[in-house]
């Protein structure tokens, strides 16, 4: 391990400053392709997942504590270093820090054109503005075998609340981002994959009633708004959960858990 | 309406105390049959649903903004009181306050084993830890129209938490609390009522196969450890959710509302 054991005590080290940067701007993420992660479990899963960490972070508790875990991972090329138990504690953004923090590299672009070659069944989601939606929603991707997630107009996919929310299945699902959804509609029809609108209406085809084939992409919408109108007219079928009881509350993370669930279906 | 104009600023106020202390202690709730609301449109939906508020209280600048909407509701026999905006904000549990608070009675306590007379699909949740986890579960009943809940050893149903999660479903849905499960048991099988412990074991029937009838109860066991084996044991049947992909991303909340969808086919 290559660990500097000058112990960082100070807000003000360019490291920590980065660290800091990182956590809370989405434009230095997006600028120096960038983000960081909080916590043992979720970093530990970062580094079985060969996501390339950049620099580490550790309290003189956490290091002492786990010392020996960590020499077991391979943390070549990894920058390694102490910051004093109080500074760990000011670093974080939970009640009581586990001690471990990292900087890491986001995964080079994909081609997204070539990546939906393969014919797997895609979630699209677009204008989801909600962190923990974002991240519920992958995680149970990630849970029921849906491994395509296009990402449109949402939420940071890299700020810290989404990262936490998906417990590690962020390293583990296929995430594109591609902020022009009329491109993609350009790609589904070249690559004959049937686009569904995900509604709130009646008269839409119920989802237990849709057999999705691997060439299927269902589109949803922001939390309050849904999908846009001109959005659901492109899309070749419109799909919706039929509800027995009040139609209000669905939460919007749920709603798509169910959509998933129904598309898993083999 | 019962207006006391009158407006209190002091933390120390006997109705600001109570309301404070039944906020925050569940065995003050229990003793005195009460609970706490905070918010414009649960308050509403409380009101809608009849439940009994005792006090209201009011910020002076949601009075200002509210006196008609409140003129045009029901609210006979409620003290409502004037608080100042300063106290309000002390009192919220939000970051910013909507000024408006209220202490209302639970409800009488229904007879479970007359309750379980009018062949409802029903949902037990045993040992559930987690406020927005059911709160998110009681929601998603209420959306997909099953209509009975029995809560048992779970969190508090009357924690502020549990209650803003539910986004005022909890009045909707008819929810029991029975804390010997055993109870239970014995009016399930007097009831003739199937019940189905939901596990994770790949030899457990898959949910997608099962045809619920109107007289099954599914169980939900405690978010980190499942069901405890004995009550796996007595349950008629073991049933799952098959995954394709990581097993131990799916939320408790999650897997309950797709076990729910299961339940809610007709």
């Amino acid at each position: 391990m290559n660990i500097n054991m000058e112990i960082i005590t100070s807000k003000e080290n360019p490291h920590i400053k980065l660290y800091q940067k990182l956590s809370s701007l989405k434009k230095l993420r997006d600028k120096e392709d960038l983000f960081v992660l909080e916590g043992h479990r979720i970093i530990f899963d970062a580094i079985n997942e060969k996501v390339p960490i950049i620099k580490l972070f550790l309290t003189q508790i956490y290091f002492e504590k786990h010392e020996a875990e960590l020499s077991q991972v391979d943390l070549k090329g990894v920058n390694i270093l102490i910051v004093s138990n109080e500074l760990g504690s000011k670093m974080s953004l939970t009640e009581s820090t586990q001690g471990i923090f990292a900087i890491c590299k986001k995964n080079s672009k994909y081609n997204l054109t070539e990546a939906l070659e393969d014919n797997e069944k895609i979630i699209v989601l677009h204008k989801l503005q909600d962190p923990g939606n974002l991240g519920m929603i992958i995680r149970t991707a990630d849970a029921l075998g849906i491994n395509k997630i296009i990402l449109s107009e949402c939420c940071d996919l890299f700020s810290p609340k989404v990262i936490r929310a998906t417990m590690g299945s962020v390293f583990r699902v296929n995430i594109f981002i591609e902020n022009d959804i009329l491109k993609l509609f350009e790609i589904f029809k070249l690559k004959k994959i049937t686009s569904y609108a995900a509604v709130i209406d009646v008269n839409a085809s119920s989802i237990r009633n849709i057999k999705f084939s691997n060439k299927s992409a269902v589109l949803i919408g922001n939390e309050g708004n849904g999908l846009d109108k001109e959005i659901i007219n492109i899309c070749d079928e419109r799909i919706t959960i039929v509800m027995n009881g009040n139609i209000n509350s669905l939460n919007a993370a749920m709603a798509a858990g169910i959509i998933i669930w129904q598309m898993s279906e083999r």
